[in-house]
Parts: structure tokens; C-alpha cells; sequence
């Protein structure tokens, strides 16, 4: 299978089908058909089967999909079935430190061992278990805590900077949370987190 | 036209459609075809025709569709369009600060106006220009402010809690960053902002 062949906002709903199958498991729910499980996070029948397609013949027919196996099964796929995913934060500004806070994170597999900044106030100051890196150290510390995923959150106009950085030091994923377009070469998978586009979703139905 | 029969995903993607387009309007770029809108954030011709189809007629066939004038009719239909949106951040934590810093909100017209906080430590501090405000007085501070929008970043037990007052003082709009699922009645509207869902887009690609 050719990772990149599929639609990104796929491997998202691959996400949100999870998060679905977890509540459902929760009230004992054997199975579920595509529309219920489409209906569970605002997509289609149609959509689901697709999506679900381009892995495996997932459902039984006339009875759905089996609400666990799915669940373990897209797990697998994500890669969120309690494979451990090291995480450094590039920035210990309030969202750096807030995203190290993130519970959300470490529920998923994601652990943050490192975090960095360039100010020298904050480089040696203890945030949890960690210690604030001087991000000239950038390199030796990737390799030394074996970083997966390195987080962008500083200050728009050094995002593609230190992103650049992170890949020179032989980092492949990157998630930027910094309100800037960042351009990294095609093996590195990049994603960019904008807040204000679930805001949006909020104007668009408060207007009359 | 019926606000809630359009699929939340649609709405997300008038939101990066938006992005593409201001991106490729400073290219100076006139028109842009359904595929190429769609290659720039991820989908296909066909889900950009559909999605745009909600609206109106905006393509002109042969040529695409004018990029300046899409972009600004994507504006307006999200309420983007210079209007100025009122954002209460209930949560003085980490992330709570860090979302009242975030540079992507006041770039399309959300303007955080109140911070609540339950911590008799926090409420009376400075934050920027506002005060931190004690919860109990979540309805009176609401209404003074003209606040349209609310913002969960409470740790997670306490923000179905919250969430509901905020309905109770007559928010309609609520942006949920807790880690956890709340419940509040079928004319407000609520996204959940799940921090880890990008993140497994990565895990998904680094995995074997």
C-alpha cells in the first residue's frame, strides 16, 4: 500500500471513526453499519466504505462492522495501539508549555521528552520532567531522545526556520502549530494545526 | 438555506479553500480550476464542486473559478469577512493563555474580550489587556462583553460543567480543547478540538 495515495482528510476521519467506535464500545454496542458510524462524526454511508476500502473488507454484510475489532483494527492502522511516539516541542512559549500539558497527547501514545527555546531566560528551567533545551543543541538531543515527531510552536516568522533545522537533523514528521506556511521536502510529513478553522465552523452558523 | 443540513466537513474545507486562495491570489494567479483548489488542500475536483454547490454558481465554465472573488464570497459566507467575532476563554491554565496569544485568531477576526478562571490565585491578574475573571460571574461578564463565542480550556472533569453554564448565560458557539466529550442541546453549536488527531496523521506515516 502507498501511504501517500491516501487522502489526508482520510487518515483524519480514520481518527474521528475511532474516537466514534470508543464511545460506542462503551454502551455495549456489538456492531455498527456505516451510516450509523458516518452519522457519529457528520460524514456518509458512502464516505465510511471508501474510506474504510482502501485498508480491508472491515464489515459483515447485513450486519455491519463489528464495533471492537474496528476499533483495534484502525488502532493498528494509526498506530496508536500503545506504540509509545516520542515527541519534542520546538518552543517553550505558553502554547509550547500547554501542548507539553496536553492530556490528550499521552492518552494516544504521544510523550513529549524534550522541548527547546533560543531564550536563555527559559534554557536549564525544569517544565515537568524535562529540562528546557537550548535549541542549538537541536541535533544531539533528536538523536540522543530518539524524537519520532518534533511540534512547531514558536512565533510565526522562525517556524520554517527551526522546521528546516529538524529535518536537517534527520527528522520525517513535523506538526506546526505556528500560524505560518512552512514548506518542508515531500518525504517529511507535514501537518499544520490552524485553531481558527474550527472557529470558523462557529461564525458560519452564528451568522444570521 | 439550512445551516445544519451542510456537512460539517464542508464547512472545514471553505475554511482551507480560503487559505489556498489567499495563498495563490498573492501569485497573482486569476483563476483556479476545481482540481487544482482541490489538489492545494488535499481532496478531489468532484468534493470541491459539491462543496461550493451548497452555495451558489461560482466557476465560469472553460476558465474555473476567479480566484479574488471566490476567496472573498468564502469570507463572507464563513463570517471572515473583517467582521469582528467576541471570544470568552474560560480557563486561565496554560493552554487558556496560550489560545488568548494565538496570532491565527485575531487574523480572521476573533478577538478573545473575557478570561474566566476558578482559582482565587489567577482571578484579578493581568492577561494582555484583560483581567482574569472569576467564574462565578460567567453570565454578568457574558452578556457585558457581548461575548458570541466561547472557549473550553478546562481540565477535563470540569468541562461539560462549564460548557453548560456558558449555554445557561446564552452562548450558542462553543470551541471545546478539553480532552473530553460534552453533551449540550441541538441548537448550539460545539466543535471539539482534538490536538491528537494531527498528531496520528503523523504516526500513521511513520509507521513500517
Amino acid at each position: 500500500m502507498d501511504k501517500n495515495s491516501i487522502p489526508r482528510a482520510t487518515i483524519r476521519r480514520l481518527s474521528l471513526y475511532c474516537r466514534h467506535l470508543a464511545e460506542i464500545e462503551n454502551q455495549e454496542t456489538e456492531y455498527v453499519s456505516s451510516r450509523e458510524l458516518g452519522g457519529g462524526i457528520g460524514t456518509n454511508a458512502a464516505q465510511v466504505r471508501k474510506d474504510l476500502s482502501f485498508f480491508d473488507r472491515f464489515g459483515t454484510p447485513g450486519r455491519g462492522y463489528p464495533v471492537s475489532f474496528l476499533r483495534r483494527r484502525l488502532e493498528e492502522i494509526l498506530g496508536i495501539d500503545g506504540r509509545r511516539w516520542q515527541v519534542a516541542v520546538i518552543g517553550a512559549g505558553r502554547l509550547g508549555l500547554a501542548l507539553i500539558d496536553y492530556g490528550g497527547f499521552v492518552k494516544h501514545g504521544f510523550h513529549v521528552v524534550a522541548v527547546f527555546d533560543n531564550d536563555p531566560k527559559k534554557i536549564g528551567q525544569p517544565v515537568k520532567s524535562l529540562t528546557i533545551e537550548d535549541i542549538i543543541n537541536l541535533r544531539a538531543v533528536i538523536k540522543r531522545c530518539k524524537v519520532d515527531i518534533v511540534v512547531i510552536a514558536v512565533p510565526a516568522k522562525f517556524a520554517q526556520m527551526v522546521a528546516s533545522k529538524a529535518v536537517d537533523a534527520g527528522i520525517r514528521a513535523v506538526l506546526n502549530f505556528a500560524p505560518a506556511t512552512i514548506v518542508l521536502p515531500s518525504e517529511v510529513s507535514l501537518r499544520h494545526v490552524d485553531l481558527a478553522v474550527a472557529m470558523e465552523s462557529l461564525s458560519f452558523h452564528l451568522l444570521g
